[in-house]
């Protein structure tokens, strides 16, 4: 089997000893993570510390069976977050042993989403590795029995909510404009028109692909509500749902049409600002550097996100968490059934008290920060929370438009990092 | 797959919220263990305890794959520790959902040997599933670069030479004896005749055999020298080595043909105190309860513990710890080959600093207390010793003829099983 490929970046690093930043790579091409991950790069130098990027096995360069590491289950096994915590612990090691000056670096982990889950997780699990870790919008609880499942798109309502004149309200309209049109010929016709369809519309089930992919849109929106400019999951405006929400601020009397020509435009935000896109794609939602399929797999085996929505307290369809049909499905596509008990189980659910040194940050703005770690649990299982933020911001290059929320926890983590960095020197020496 | 088999016992269980002891089961038969594990029956009452002891999988009844379990990599790819902690999490989750009254109890690990090992790391890997852990005799640095790989057999021969006048001495002279006597077909035929082996050593090669088996014969005794008459290994007298030793207190100038009388002598002890015994098998040192070919299998994958002999600081011939002969040897049995950093990477090694809640006992007879944690590393992460105790003694039935510092241990050990209960009702209840 092929190892993971990683980044490393050793300009500022102040060897022998200098601390190592640890990016615990999540389910992407390790470059895209690298960059988007600025926070690291600028704090490189005043921390004396080396840089490494790790990837996640089964991401972007790092298929262990090759071309043929997707083909069914047998290839598939390897793909679990135990293995990929095994890789970078085996890979840190490694670089100790080999890197002249690496053998008494304090190494911290670092990582956003999942790979914030993994970099607590890998504190947890290999404290003699890693001194401390930096979860960042790190939904470790968002698992059967821990949170409700409705609070990750009751945040996204929010976000639209506070963004613009009957924004949420609107979109929650909009689920009934779109079974209205499509329900003639003429209407899916026409939406394919109005939507800019790479793949026209053509019956029911269209539309009902058609609304998840909506759905979906506006998910991806609240995690990307960046005050500034940016290109994570798609090029964006400077705080996109407020651009969004423009286009959906109708009154009550609005029709149906009028309705979805502004949520086509809202779409057209998220898709197409840089205005390249001939037409819109409705089998895609983000950057090709996310390996979609490899998450689902995980999905479908211990990363089981139990999510469901009610219409009232938030802009959706009211759609139940039904893990017997979630697990039918994995049967179907990959022919494995998912444990829901098992992630609760291995990283201990919301019993992580005698554990130590994890910064747990949230934003505000973050749907993910439903199952995320939003108050602190001990001195040393700290949360830091960011109310202007969106997903992992504080990970982010940091900007002019940068609300002081996040200015704040970038130090506090840094803080903290001197802290763990001092605690290891101590201990070594004593 | 099929599970693991576990024995539980509720006689004494205050239910609601009673604690669990939970032993952890190590390469053998868990019935076996179950039996010479009676410090948990004896304390189960005063702690209101309910006792489950649980078989590690590839062991006794718990084949994975019934009978080709051993057939192969392929099916022997699931017998690793972490698959068995996975086992015993999982059971324990199971347990506590399923057992009316069990969802509050805290719960104890217990183990000894390797299944010390595994209670150790089981508080380590999951301090969500159990409160604390006793690993008694647990040689979790015998591992490459912990500890010196000559300290086992030195504590071995101390053992002899405190037991008896020249015994140590003795057995250091009679592995030349055995090569001179050896040397002849009339020799060989004499040492068959004097040992009454089953099998008839016919060459050079097969006095090897002898050798080895000899040298684990005066491990085992060392393992099992306990202060009154038992059965764990074989039915043995009271301080067994002592009564070994009696056969071989000769002065320097014993012939090779007396002493390897008095050794043949000093090994019935060990293989034929019952008298029932019409021959020794030299294929075998110990009860058939233990699982070797498994125990085998974990050495040449994660267990790699370094041992080596220099004749000077112990009582055997000089061998050299070779790495590379025993993974060879590895992948020729098993078409595998051993990690020898995996186990120190995974489990810590000697930086466990940031765990808490385990006791770790050792006896100071016991050649495996070599790799053991025989200090305290922190509050919470404590040693126990017991000079005059051989392997987890402190684990068995408790005897008239127990040294005051086994009873000391285990009164110290229910101690801090109290203050774990206490500790665990105290933040279940905040």
């Amino acid at each position: 089997m092929k190892g993971s490929e990683y980044l490393m970046a050793d300009k500022h690093w102040k060897q022998p000893g200098g601390p190592v930043l640890f990016y615990t790579g999540n389910e992407g091409d390790i470059t895209w993570f690298c960059n988007n991950t600025g926070f690291m790069w600028e704090i490189a130098e005043e921390l004396g510390a080396m840089l490494v990027f790790a990837e996640h096995r089964y991401y972007g360069e790092s298929l262990p069976f090759g071309p043929d590491s997707y083909r069914g289950s047998k290839h598939l096994n390897y793909l679990t977050s135990e293995q990929a915590l095994a890789d970078f612990a085996v890979l840190i090691q490694d670089l100790k042993s080999t890197l002249p000056g690496a053998q008494h670096s304090p190494v911290i982990a670092v990582g956003g989403s999942y790979g914030g889950m993994l970099s607590a997780w890998f504190r947890m699990k290999y404290p003699n590795i890693v001194v401390g870790a930096l979860a960042s919008s790190a939904p470790i609880w968002q698992f059967p029995g821990m949170v409700p499942c409705g609070d990750f798109y009751k945040i996204v309502t929010q976000d639209f909510a506070r963004s613009g004149y009957n924004c949420d309200a609107n979109i929650r309209k909009s689920w009934k404009a779109i079974e209205n049109v499509s329900s003639t010929a003429a209407g899916l016709q026409w939406m394919t028109e109005e939507f800019s369809l790479c793949t026209p519309l053509k019956n029911k089930n269209d539309a009902f692909g058609f609304k998840n992919w909506l759905q979906e849109t506006w998910v991806n929106l609240a995690m990307v509500d960046y005050p500034y400019e940016a290109n994570f999951l798609q090029p964006l405006p400077r705080w996109p749902i407020q651009v969004v929400c423009k286009y959906l601020a109708f009154d009550s009397t609005v029709s149906d049409y009028q309705l979805l020509r502004g949520v086509s435009q809202a779409a057209k935000v998220y898709y197409n600002y840089t205005g390249s896109s001939s037409c819109l794609n409705t089998s895609q939602t983000a950057t090709g550097s996310l390996g979609f399929l490899g998450w689902y797999y995980q999905a479908c085996t211990e990363m089981v996100m139990p999510m469901c929505t009610d219409g009232v307290h938030d802009m959706f369809e009211p759609e139940e968490w039904n893990f017997q049909a979630f697990s039918d499905e994995c049967n179907i596509i990959f022919g494995v059934r998912p444990r829901a008990d098992w992630a609760g189980t291995v990283y201990g659910g919301k019993d992580i008290t005698s554990h130590s040194n994890i910064i747990f940050s949230n934003g505000g703005l973050d749907p993910w920060s439903a199952g995320g770690v939003t108050y602190n649990i001990t001195d040393s299982l700290v949360s830091i929370m960011i109310p202007d933020g969106a997903h992992h911001l504080d990970l982010r290059y940091s900007n002019d438009h940068d609300p002081p929320s996040v200015r704040a926890a970038r130090a506090l983590e840094v803080k903290y990092f001197r802290e763990w960095i001092k605690q290891a020197k101590k201990s070594s020496t004593s």
